[in-house]
């Protein structure tokens, strides 16, 4: 996507150095645009857990690409499958909400396994991570073709007027490599010329929808505006939302949606206002295990530091404020749950369903246990 | 209540100089305590509407002070009356939100204008501004004793376990001259010796719950933790939540209660979870007239700023840092309205009532109108 003119992905190999991967650190954003290369596995794990990079197909991309790491930097190890065994276990460990991660890892271990001879194994991490990266990519392409509809079906009913759309956290291109999960088909409506104008949730306490997909947003040219997380019910009750699309981090496949803390609210709201309420994934995010996501999907708690302080820029610096009492302790859960009852429908790569098992079944036949 | 262990009000005129009015400036707290003398009804409104003082009560007291602090300077008018109802006036409509504003200012003036002969009006103006405080006072620590059996109920049904409530913006003593309204009936029960445990909403944008309700606890010795203000609906999911107390700005006399922006997102999780959510209020913010609050009651639109810039303490210095990119737009919507059929009950001077408007006449049948 782009950034001051210039196309880009969220992750990428070096084209002169096979051996480095770089990334964007997501954390400097939207005041400073820097690029970051990994080399280790270590190194990887730090980018996922510092939250270098975030969003759950990117860090499933991101987790391809440690383990393709890990391989690269085998040579030393004496016993290779004890190696590749535990540095997959530390990567797929680094974040415990996200799906994604646990799925690319394992994936990456399989496709290397599959050859017998240690000395196979690096061609193959590699071609494995470049076929996960660029199916995360065609997904959300998918995800945008089949989700941009229900935004052009709106802007009809309201005679060509604003579409007013709310989202909550970053499921951009910056989660996602490229296109975006809940963004897809936004800027796939956007690019065919339909009028829409996103509600941007700041999203407490990393504040990923005011400094990552407003950012997004603006680079791309698409009208929106931020708000408190706090605002956005008031908007529904008084008929300024026609719409929300969020990302996830974990579906269940009976449609719960484990996403960014604040998201059930939103959900709770929609609800109450009558504003369809959609989740956008590619299916490498459903969880085809769990049943009950409000009671069995694990959920992160980060450091409360991350919501005592606030960064930002001032005076053309990065600093960070402390906001309460220095003596106050805080509480970061990092997620919420969903329940499928409240979730208009699911926008996957094979089109829209139900949040509900019936519904993923229908689409996901060959997937479901 | 307690700062350091001295005993303070949030507005007292000065103890030597009658002409002076005293407040503290929220805006520096929780990193500073600084102490503003008030001196003219121009100041006074400043104060209100930049926000040294908030809070339904302490924003109605703050307006009786005004209307005294313009008699004290009614000195040189031409036209007493016409100059007293210019400055009425003007105080009355320094913010929109708040209906207790309006409610004591005419107060004031209706106080001011039975004394047919200007020169009796300062005494009149001194007394009742007096009277007033004394009254949201006394409001409030009613307020405490209708309140605190509910916690002490939860109490006894958790065999004494910690209690857990979580309440939203600042509706503590610092909102309401002393005691507070939602806090009133916690202090009252902490007082008692309940174990009680607060969950505090940050409350953006201007996070008076971080920095004035947590400082506030923590001054009483209270115990607390700051949440984001996405973080309530997971809580209350997963029975982390025992019950829910706000203040409100303006309750209409069926039950619908205005509030700081996100109190609505809070009520909606509450009656998903069960989770029992009551609204404390003098019955000076009570509105007579208004009889359905989401689509009537007129909601401030504040500062963009003051969503794009967060503050807080860098260093030992207070500093803003801004977070979105400087040219994306945001939207600072003050408050929302939660429709009566989420709030399980009120709990006001007289006792608790239901969130309707048979439920308020039951308590104020000499008000109803």
């Amino acid at each position: 996507m782009n950034v001051n003119g210039k196309w880009y992905r969220a992750i990428w190999p070096n084209e002169h150095d096979p051996e480095t991967v770089e990334i964007i650190d997501q954390r400097k954003l939207p005041h400073r645009f820097e690029i970051v290369g990994l080399t280790t596995a270590e190194k990887t794990i730090q980018a996922i857990r510092d939250m270098y990079v975030r969003g759950a197909p990117l860090i499933g991309a991101t987790g391809a690409w440690g383990v393709y790491l890990a391989v690269v930097n085998m040579k030393d190890a004496d016993n290779p499958l004890q190696y590749l065994k535990e540095e997959c276990f530390k990567i797929g460990n680094a974040r415990p909400t996200a799906v994604n991660l646990e799925w690319a890892v394992k994936a990456m271990e399989t496709a290397i396994l599959e050859k017998p001879n240690a000395e196979d194994w690096l061609k193959a991490a590699w071609f494995k991570a470049i076929e996960i990266t660029e199916a995360e990519v065609e997904n959300c392409r998918q995800i945008g073709l089949h989700g941009s509809p229900l935004i052009e079906e709106i802007s009809k009913k309201k005679n060509g007027k604003t579409v007013n759309i709310l989202t909550h956290c970053n499921a951009g291109w910056l989660a996602c490599v490229d296109h975006g999960t809940a963004t897809a088909p936004i800027y796939a409506a956007f690019d065919k010329g339909i009028d829409v104008h996103v509600w941007v949730d700041e999203t407490r306490p990393l504040n990923q929808g005011s400094r990552l997909t407003a950012w997004e947003l603006g680079q791309h040219g698409v009208p929106h505006t931020v708000i408190t997380d706090n605002a956005g019910g008031h908007l529904m009750q008084h008929g300024k939302v026609d719409m929300v699309i969020v990302g996830t981090d974990r579906t269940t496949h009976t449609g719960d949606a484990a996403n960014k803390v604040g998201t059930y609210l939103k959900a709770l709201a929609a609800k109450d206002n009558n504003v369809p309420f959609y989740v956008a994934l590619p299916s490498s995010t459903i969880d085809w295990e769990l049943k009950d996501g409000v009671k069995d999907i694990p959920i992160e708690n980060r450091d409360p530091d991350e919501v005592r302080k606030v960064w930002g820029l001032h005076d053309g610096h990065l600093v960070d404020v402390l906001v309460p009492p220095e003596d106050s302790p805080a509480l970061n859960v990092a997620f919420d749950v969903t329940p499928a009852r409240l979730v208009t429908g699911l926008i996957t790569e094979r089109g829209l369903c139900k949040a509900s098992e019936d519904g993923v079944r229908s689409l996901f036949p060959d997937k479901m246990k």
